[in-house]
């Protein structure tokens, strides 16, 4: 069995090289690491990588992570500026004893150090959407802390190791230094490759609240199906956060076990993921939620054609 | 009930005043960061706050962290330079909707920004611990990372409100950028009034991979004693990264549960903790392993001397 699923529409392209490379053989950290980069060289996606939006101080700050499923090793960056794939830095600090988790100038300064390039990942259209941004919320007194869609990566392969990556720019207009879920053990990501893995992606500061891809990771191995797992645990930490903070944010999640089986589970209306396994043809699903279920379904021709078309459409001044 | 419970023989000072004004009738989130602020202003401890070591760049990177169990919010830092006391800032956050995990730079101007005072946190003792080390290590090629002592405490009010907070300069020698478990929600510290509290210390890239304070929280929520869950948790992650990942570092923690009952579980020699509650006067005890139970004993007048006199000896040139 082999497989791989990720969070968003967006890492369809990344996938459908990645789920070749797995049913061809190869192993699960290269096609998760590769899928995930990716994401991030696109420039169009205003949330990964190159293209992301800045903060307030006009850098775009980036966060990313690796784990190897069959030793627990990770490595993670948060906040790195002007590197090309933070996903693999953070693949690379997942190969170090200590200092495995790094920020800041000190990710920045190790990144150069061991022969990352140098990048300048902002962009004009980044830009443009900052500035369309601000204009509409914090201009108006509104709070502009909304969106964050990460992309998280999970990959099975034949010889059974399994991984998973995450890559972000973070949540919409965080300021300076702001970490968000993706590259926090436990919160962002999760991955044993005796169980199996999961990835998050949502407003960070409520993720980390129910540390929720260890616990789904925690669950299959507890006999839950990877749809049982995922639904529990985000509508659990949902109605735990309702009653005990008074507000919840977005909460998705996808996971895999070491059989190839899948689930998902969002608490907002439309959260798409991508998934291929030996038995599942590459397919972009919809996931919506039903009461304290998630439900999900292919996406059809004119979704993905709206998409395309929204993703390029040209920012309103 | 009351009670309060953190890592190691420095959190005393700090504890027997927490103590006090838990029995009086303080909150839990009050006393657990008066007693990290005393520690952290302590000049004689190496591991946290003013006083404590070094990057290799000569910046003394600070780490803290607070989680209020009542809703779950939490507030941390990383690698914060210059601000008298970083639990005070991840207090401070702590009431942020947004932007709760802040680092480096962003950090330090979120701080200021509040009204945290600049503090230059380097001493000179500092600094020649830190030259003796490089000699001892770095200079016989051999590895510099070696000692961890984070302070976390916990504490439990009249009301039955639970807090915990963390704080550290992080591993020796650490590299610049380098975060470990302390401010890790669910690693370094997890909080759930209905529960109870966990903390650690040790070497955070292997407290992170089992997410070892929520485990325990989750465990003593499952019906184990504190005790239980405690010993449990450490011993099945040293046992599960001696198989996966060939090697384990230093593992402790201290938990306590809604009723005041605490444990504490450390797979090193000497790991010390300090206690009180409305049942038990202040204690420091002396914990140490056997095989795969921890146990613990109050420690006498002659190693509360030692260690007096170890801490302020002079450095050897």
């Amino acid at each position: 069995m082999w497989g791989i699923i990720a969070t968003w529409r967006m890492a369809l392209e990344g996938l459908s090289e990645s789920a070749s490379a797995l049913a061809a053989g190869s192993a699960a950290s290269t096609a998760v690491v590769d899928a995930v980069a990716t994401v991030e060289d696109f420039p169009y996606y205003k949330s990964v990588g190159y293209g992301g939006l800045p903060t307030e101080n006009g850098d775009v700050e980036l966060d990313a992570a690796f784990m190897d499923g069959d030793t627990l090793a990770f490595g993670a960056v948060g906040n790195l500026i002007d590197i090309a794939n933070p996903v693999r830095v953070a693949h690379a600090l997942s190969r170090q004893r200590y200092n495995s988790l790094l920020v800041g100038q000190g990710a920045r300064e190790w990144a150069l150090e061991q022969g990352f390039s140098h990048k300048a990942m902002l962009t004009d259209r980044a830009m443009q959407h900052y500035r369309k941004r601000c204009r509409e919320t914090l201009d108006k007194g509104l709070s502009p802390y909304d969106g964050h869609d990460t992309v998280g990566v999970i990959g099975l392969d034949k010889h059974g190791s399994m991984s998973v990556a995450t890559s972000t720019s973070g949540l919409f207009m965080k300021k300076r230094g702001r970490i968000g879920d993706s590259p926090i053990m436990g919160s962002g990501f999760y991955c044993d490759s005796e169980t199996g893995a999961a990835t998050a992606t949502g407003v960070g500061e409520d993720l980390m609240k129910g540390c929720v891809s260890y616990e789904i990771v925690r669950r299959m191995a507890g006999g839950m199906t990877p749809q049982q797992a995922a639904d529990s645990v985000v509508f659990e930490l949902e109605d735990k956060l309702m009653s005990r903070f008074g507000r919840v944010g977005d909460l998705s999640v996808v996971c895999m076990n070491r059989n190839g089986e899948f689930g998902a589970a969002t608490n907002i209306k439309t959260f798409s993921f991508v998934v291929a396994t030996a038995k599942q043809p590459l397919t972009v699903f919809r996931a919506e939620r039903h009461q304290e279920r998630t439900h999900y379904h292919p996406v059809d021709d004119e979704w993905m054609q709206a998409y395309a078309a929204r993703i390029r459409a040209p920012i309103e001044d």
